[in-house]
């Protein structure tokens, strides 16, 4: 039963289909997603692979700004915990948390279908205000697009950020290595449930709500405590599965991870349960992953803990030498699987 | 015939109605859009009316940038002259120069809809990379979301562009001074003409192009030759009509133009008489309107003819005095007429 598995041959070798149409799956943020940036963005844009990364540095003349833009096309635009108005916010703010930066500035840019109500934009403005105002950013420029009845679904947003990078802070998803240490800020997979209860109605035990957050300043105070901090990932859409992914390939290493240690919320894990679903590739919306050397862990871990929003962070696994590059879990049943990263998306429209 | 109007009363001094939800025009950049932005974004983001601009200028520590974002819902995503990809840059690209900095980074957020034709949307890449080139930017940072079917229309791109504000440049439309002169650097309503005429199937006397273009190596140039350049601002949606009426309101000024020295095509001034749309009201996307000491006229506009893009400039009018902020247009006959701001839109999706 526990035979080692031949892992260098237990992902898919061959190539994904080649789509001549956009289909969902290439906004999913898993392979699909990626090989459409690969061969259609990177190679018109003239761009290196450092553009895959959520957020982008900038030398100014004197000193660096993080930049990152992100769309927002939620359905429904409300459900428990949120609003489309908070992830466009707390989305793009994490984006720009993730590479080190202090989030400063918002732009939003909507794209509203004729007959949306006007009451339904103001809420959804001042979720996004609220929002801003507990991320520490301004929003300093704005604009409004309308398309017809059938060309839209109520409110897209679009959000860039920008926020200033100390000196000598570099962080990067290529940096993790053998013997760091992987953890979270806390339990995975709400936002993708609370979508799922409100979207098809589901009740459960307890109501599930989105944990749509800004986590920039438990991110401040993480690397005030451990400057050594060497990747930081929120994982949003395709979930905690990707961002590891993400990191093994960009880092050229392999990652360990203990499902059992991993914190997920019992009301959410029976739901995936009952869904079918992999909490494990399911999005969130205030979390992040953080790689720190195996020595600062602890350190770590006090530090988020030590935000309201971090009591339940966790080591959850560490970092290995691979070839493969590959993220293999020890299963709740002692058993090794490798997780891929996932193809298309699980569920669509989830921010 | 020529008797005096009482010009204080020729703009409609009712409310506009309350819509209880949004309608086309609130996507025209015309009344309806700044009374969206007035009583649902500046009130919810705290926000002053500075952010009516098309950019903002953003103090970081050491230095200044503008910041712009802007959505496009051109339909059709292709028209002779141009493409969706082409004015997603040029369109930013613009308003950074229009505040007077040099633009350097576009971020670009894509929506797109289900069943796009990947083929399409690698020859908008193409067209954005080209015109990005041409700008003299950098494509940065990029996002993409699918929506199902019926739930977009192809493909909408966000925009965001960063531009670098040289020291002790001041460019704002809250500027402009009795006595200064009107410039605009070209031929107006080829881009709304363009649409038109592929989007309705029309053929005029010879094909109507797109003006489609980065203006910023013109501004630059201007910005050199006649350093006391007072307003820049590119009569996009709305068109010339609009932003002689949002210059006036922020100067708190009159605006008296010379029709017959506003240049337009005379293919573009057929179509518009046929199709029975005034061309101050077309949308532009590669001209700019300045406005600059009287003094310096003469040499602006030779700054701006020296321009490949600018031969057909021209000095169209005078900034005067005027309580009621009201601009007026001699019109081809010799009478007078108001040029009022437009409420909604003369042509939906334009950009």
């Amino acid at each position: 039963m526990n035979a080692p598995i031949p892992f260098q041959s237990a992902t898919c070798p061959l190539p994904l289909r080649d789509y001549p149409q956009i289909v969902m799956g290439h906004g999913g943020g898993g392979k699909l997603s990626a090989e459409l940036i690969e061969h259609v963005f990177l190679p018109a844009f003239g761009l290196s692979d450092q553009v895959l990364s959520d957020s982008t540095v900038l030398d100014l003349p004197g000193h660096r700004i993080a930049v990152s833009t992100d769309s927002f096309v939620v359905r429904p635009l409300f459900f428990p915990g949120g609003s489309i108005g908070d992830l466009a916010v707390n989305g793009t703010v994490n984006d720009l948390a993730m590479s080190g930066a202090i989030p400063k500035y918002l732009t939003a840019g909507f794209i509203l279908e004729e007959g949306l109500e006007i009451e339904t934009l103001v809420r959804i403005a001042a979720d996004m205000a609220r929002a801003a105002r507990d991320a520490g950013v301004c929003i300093v420029a704005g604009d409004t697009k309308v398309v017809e009845r059938g060309r839209g679904d109520g409110c897209y947003i679009n959000t860039t950020g920008i926020g200033l990078l100390p000196s000598g802070r570099d962080i990067s998803i290529g940096q993790a290595c053998s013997g760091d240490a992987v953890l979270i800020s806390g339990t995975i997979a709400d936002h993708a449930m609370a979508i799922m209860s409100v979207r098809d109605g589901l009740e459960f035990e307890a109501p599930i709500r989105s944990d749509t957050v800004s986590v920039s300043s438990m991110v401040q105070g993480l690397m005030k405590d451990c400057p050594n901090v060497r990747c930081l990932r929120d994982p949003t859409r395709g979930g905690l599965a990707t961002t590891m992914n993400e990191i093994a390939a960009a880092s050229c290493c392999g990652i360990e991870l203990v499902e059992s240690d991993i914190p997920v919320d019992p009301v959410v894990r029976s739901a995936c349960e009952f869904l079918g679903l992999d909490p494990m590739l399911a999005a969130n919306e205030g979390k992040f992953v953080a790689i720190v050397p195996g020595e600062d862990a602890e350190r770590a871990l006090a530090s988020i803990r030590s935000h309201p929003f971090g009591r339940a962070a966790a080591i959850i696994g560490r970092v290995v030498e691979d070839p493969h590059h590959l993220v293999v879990a020890k299963t709740l049943f002692g058993s090794n699987r490798v997780v891929p990263m996932p193809i298309g998306e699980q569920l669509p429209r989830i921010c």
